[in-house]
């Protein structure tokens, strides 16, 4: 038997749809890192295309076969190869792919140089145009400590201080901007970077480096904003701060988004 | 004694900030609904201003004195004068206000006519700019029922259906559009509305009425789309629908962007 | 036409179910604050029965239909009547009914005087048992800051500290026990209060405040013990505390529960 | 310089304390699978110790030190020995180790036997007390398909069904009982499985199966105790199943819990 394939039948409203597909899928992933080579992960997915305007709908089930095809390698260099296969297999002019996923980092502590692994959730989207090329953008969120300049300067000691998330997004070109150099634009940027494995000497040091170098949200995202202008690598960014406040209930942010190609 | 304030103190980095501010505030507020007045209802609200490059820091604590001198009267209306208050006391040409929150209706079941309150999640976002002058976003999540025309038409019997979450964003002008009217338009474009209270005669009822309207997740947007092209009120809009597929772990989803003004 | 009760029928499997309902329904509340009378919140809501064995379901709308008709008085005084009428209208032994939903307090910054809303978190668990009789269960998340002893000892000058949830559930029997009471019991377990408005002096305050009082997490949840166990309304708790760690990107907890009835 | 060890220091509020550790970190993980041997995922992690009333502090660098050094062998089975390490380097009677993480089925669809990987959600409890031993409960949280009895019964044609999320907890004595094992106990218990990959004739089977197996929430919890009874391998078990329905905004929920022991 036959079945009748609803989604190809014709549509008569006229309206183009932007993004149609799947999302919320739960998938492990293989990255490369700077440094020594694959980790594996676990991402959050989604997969969408432009439906023309002809087409009553797309073939869902089509998206989790590309998926599996790519089983033992999804990746953010795969992403470019599933994005082709997209067009050809979905019929589309324009394809995405975005992946959301937490990496790790063997981090080293400041004195007691003891190691221990450490994660920061980043997201990934990729968008191929068959008439505009291929478009990707890169954010890795990233945890820090920052200590409040105006606390500092009006108590007699102390200052207040909490953890923040900056998170950057950037689009690159030419060269490939790995997310462990993110990060260290972001560490060094805020109070003092965050740590999984602190001995006593490191949280001495870390509680000093933070008192020495206090920063407001703005400051933060402002000399995340200098290093991103001086990068050439990195051709649009958009800096995001957000302060988990420790003498409030709610949080301080700031943002700020330049395109470096206008 | 005086204290520094550290904030207005010059800044070299030459960066403008985009938006700073404060976020994740958890407030009381009152909405004004189409037909009975008024309700209570808890919001979570993000407020930031634009910093000129010559600042510091913008004056966190004001957003919260803003807050509360519109302590009884925090409202979408009362938005626009809390967005002018932003200019005048946080010194800045640009002000931003961000609010989510449930809102109640009345629902009445189709055949049983028995009412309950259901909760319908909204977000309004309102900008000042001295220049652009002001802009307004409403965005209401309205849960609808789905059922899958392809199960409907290959299977001898029954078919797939869900919850679905058709979010309908839109830009007014001149008249005002009620977040009832939103509702009304995403439940005529899905298989079926959703209730939070169904007697036995309802149930039939919306199961048949289902069934007699397969929709796919395209559908959705593509019948609410038709709509709000035909809505002299609304300047632009944008349309997201997610299926919580019951056949599947993960979501279907589609999305149309439409701006008139162009 | 007569439509069948599917849920009426016998079953055969000889299995109780402990609880069988509704939950997130999203619905309006109206609570009795220590001070000055009422306030309007919203809440999440879950409406539970035991289903004897001979049942083979409940039914499900039943529990709106009586919500519903508690509309404008659902509040934590009414969860008794609203237990009852559950027993009769669901033909149940033992009901339960839990809320959880932000509480505003307007809380007074500790030098300028200024005033402003703050939110915290409460959970309310009631269940009725025909034979042992009611319990009631009261939580609340409340926010502290908590400035780390070792840190300050070990360190030059300064010390890490952060936002943490120090959450208190009681039992109280004779005389109630308001979420106010609650909140200055985790209160002045903590380093220090955190506000919602603060001026420069209050920041000034509440920064030395916290350094003069140091506090593990351990600390925090064998201070609110103390208060506890020296409270003759409160016949069982359990206590709490997650710090968000300034200087990691995790969490540090610890809790004690104790039942002084036995 | 040493640096004093305030942790270490006497403690005269006399009082235990029942839990205390770290909490939230990600952390990569190596699980063996039924069919194939191992997997990677990565898991929510929460370590936790009782620590006794003579000392003010825990040492909660220690944690972090023990999961690293436990680092590319983080497992159910390893557990065991992280607690007993726990006992040593934490000098605790009681340690507690707790899991969230997905896992993964190359899922197979009923009539084209195309295969795609498909994630459980899953939480395991680790506690071992020197007096009483050790204590494993594994949760595995199923999602599948259910279709209302009454919504058939009473209808014309069709029936309202969704996506429902069936957690099973068990604890297990003697002999293993596999992720796989639970997630067939509890799709063998509900109207239909729920797959990541289904082709048309899929879809047809699936709409069909679940159209012949209407169940009631009350249904599938009972369905899958039954099973659990007959399984000499479990010796308590606490079901739940919600169901995220397609004709409300709420969910319905059921829950039985029974401990094979007593």
């Amino acid at each position: 038997m036959k079945l009748k394939d609803v989604q190809s039948l014709e549509d008569n409203r006229n309206i183009d749809i932007d993004k149609v597909g799947v999302k919320d899928l739960t998938y492990p992933i293989i990255l490369k890192d700077r440094s020594k080579g694959e980790q594996g992960t676990v991402a959050n997915i989604a997969m969408s295309v432009h439906l023309p305007k002809e087409f009553k709908g797309t073939h869902m089930s089509r998206f989790i076969e590309i998926l599996n095809r790519h089983k033992d390698n999804v990746s953010i260099v795969s992403c470019s190869d599933i994005l082709d296969e997209m067009h050809t297999v979905l019929n589309s002019d324009t394809t995405h792919i975005e992946l959301s996923f937490p990496y790790f980092i063997n981090k080293i502590a400041p004195v007691s140089k003891q190691s221990a692994l450490m994660d920061y959730n980043c997201d990934f989207v990729a968008i191929s145009d068959k008439v505009k090329g291929k478009d990707f953008i890169l954010t890795v969120h990233v945890p820090v400590t920052s200590l409040c300049p105006c606390s500092k300067e009006i108590s007699e000691f102390s200052a207040h201080n909490q953890r923040s998330i900056a998170s950057i997004s950037i689009r690159y070109h030419k060269k490939i901007v790995w997310i462990e150099d993110i990060i260290e634009i972001a560490e060094s940027s805020a109070s003092a970077p965050v740590y999984s494995l602190l001995k006593r000497e490191d949280e001495k040091f870390v509680t000093e480096q933070a008192y020495n170098n206090p920063v407001f949200v703005e400051d933060i995202v402002r000399n995340i904003t200098q290093k991103l202008m001086n990068d050439d690598r990195v051709s649009w960014f958009s800096v995001e701060c957000v302060n988990m406040e420790s003498i409030h209930n709610h949080s301080a942010y700031a943002n700020i988004t330049i395109d470096k190609r206008v």
